[in-house]
């Protein structure tokens, strides 16, 4: 079985550095919730985290496809819960990417794969948020 | 209701580059699975998240009770499941902290808090994974 670790230390305020495999993370909370914003929050990076996993799949999958794309990015709208803990309930991602007319079905059969085969952090998000997809094609 | 919006870009290779509130998150993979280990894993990245959030929870809860606190750490160790899509199944979460000795009681009411009623990534992490926890008092 493998274990991932990671390690994060309090430095001054509200914020803390994570390392992981020796890349740091500054994670801190906006002015609002008495932090000086000197990083992302931490539960926004899930939604990076979320996107960052699904996007390398797919531009894996797309290059074993032989498909050449450009412009691919990928945003995240996550609705929380009004009530503490405050979870996403709602997470809807939109993928946008350039690809050739005749391979717009590989990208969709590549964010499937992605969905229901390869995504760790997107099974993990459906134990707890109705996720929502869209495929935008670019030019 | 609140929602939260991230913004996620490729870069190269099999790098993402995360736009959260203005500050750039690089994600990549390492080089067993293809990328160049530019940035941390996205999968990783959720368990700085879970560090993050109730670190910050604690900080704040303990700054509030008027508790003084140094060294404070938190390390994740995470076991994923053998079948893609590899998830967490197993999540252990040690804090290491120095309080003064009559603060301790407090040092545990404040990771309780944390962890049942304040901490949304712990309660997302709660939907898919067995947490376990461990409090490490120092010096």
């Amino acid at each position: 079985m493998t274990t991932h670790f990671v390690s994060t230390n309090f430095t001054q305020g509200m914020a803390f550095t994570a390392d992981i495999n020796g890349h740091k993370v500054l994670m801190d909370t906006t002015a609002d919730d008495g932090g000086a914003d000197s990083g992302p929050s931490p539960k926004r990076l899930m939604l990076a985290a979320l996107a960052g996993c699904t996007g390398i799949d797919i531009v894996s999958i797309l290059d074993k496809m032989k498909v050449p794309f450009s412009h691919f990015s990928i945003d995240v709208h996550a609705s929380l819960s009004n009530e503490h803990p405050k979870t996403y309930k709602l997470v809807k991602m939109r993928y946008k990417i350039k690809v050739s007319e005749e391979d717009k079905i590989k990208m969709g059969k590549a964010v499937t794969l992605s969905q229901e085969k390869y995504c760790g952090v997107y099974a993990m998000f459906k134990a707890f948020a109705k996720m929502d997809t869209e495929i935008d094609f670019i030019g």
